[in-house]
C-alpha cells in the first residue's frame, strides 16, 4: 500500500474522481435507505444534486430527504466492483448531511459549478436551475482494499 | 416498461443475476453504514457470506454484524451506473436481516451451494468452511428507471 501519505493521496483522488457513489440514510426509527448518487467533493464537503431524473424517482427521492430531516447521519460508499476480488477496494465516508440552505449562495454556486464541470450530463440539462443540493460533512473516512 | 408482469420478471432476473449489491445497515442510534456485497437470491431471501477477504476488513465487517444485532433493518441496493443517464436503473430492497443460525443446516448448505454456483471466486477458496451467512428477508422491493 506504500506510505500512509501515498494511501491518503489515492483516497483523495478517488473521492474527487469517482463517478458514482451510494448514499445511505436512515429514518428516525433507524431503518436504512440507499440510492446511487452522483457527487462532487471539494476536499472538505460532498455535494449531491436532487436532479431532474424522471418523475417516478419521487418516493425514493423524498425518502432520502425526509430521512435527512429526521436523522442527519449518512454513509457514502465509493467502490469499484470487479471479478478479480484481489483488486477490490472501497472507501466509506461517514458524516452528517443536510440540504444546503438557500442563504449559502456562494457555496451553492461553487458546488453547482463543480457538478457541471465534472458531469457533462449536468451541463446538458440534467441539473435544473435552483435544484436543491445535499451537503455531506464527513466525520470519518475509511478505506479498504487495493486502492 | 411493458406490463407489470414483464417489469416484475425483469426485477426478479436482476435480483438473481446482479454480481454486486450495496448493503446498508444502521446502528442502534440510526447511524448508517454501507458496504459492497456479493449475494445470492433464491426468490425468497438474500444470502451474503462473511467471506475470507483480507484481515483489514475487520472493523467494517464487525460494524455490519454489530449493526444487525442492534438493529435488524437493512436496505440492499442493486444498480448499474453508466454515463448514459437515460439508461440508469436501480432496485432497492428493504427488509430485515440476521446471521443465519447454526441450527438452520439445510438452509445454510443450500445457500452456500448457490453462492458457489454463482461465484467462481467462492469455489476457488474465497468462502471458508463454516463462514457465517447473513440472511435478508425482504419486506419491500422498489424498482426505478430503465430496467
Amino acid at each position: 500500500m506504500g506510505t500512509p501519505e501515498r494511501a491518503e493521496k489515492k483516497v483523495q483522488k478517488k473521492l474527487r474522481e469517482a463517478r458514482v457513489a451510494r448514499l445511505a440514510t436512515a429514518d428516525a426509527d433507524g431503518r436504512p435507505h440507499v440510492v446511487p448518487v452522483c457527487f462532487v467533493y471539494d476536499g472538505r464537503a460532498f455535494y449531491i444534486a436532487l436532479d431532474a431524473k424522471p418523475k417516478r424517482v419521487g418516493p425514493a427521492r423524498l425518502a432520502r430527504v425526509r430521512n435527512l430531516e429526521a436523522n442527519p447521519n449518512v454513509a457514502l460508499l465509493l467502490d469499484n466492483y470487479q471479478e478479480d476480488w484481489r483488486q477490490l477496494w472501497y472507501i466509506l465516508v461517514r458524516g452528517t448531511a443536510a440540504l444546503l440552505p438557500a442563504s449559502k449562495r456562494l457555496e451553492y454556486a461553487r458546488a453547482v459549478r463543480r457538478l457541471k464541470a465534472k458531469y457533462a450530463q449536468y451541463r446538458a440539462g440534467f441539473l435544473p436551475d435552483g435544484a436543491p443540493l445535499i451537503r455531506i460533512l464527513p466525520r470519518q473516512i475509511i478505506s479498504w482494499g487495493r486502492l
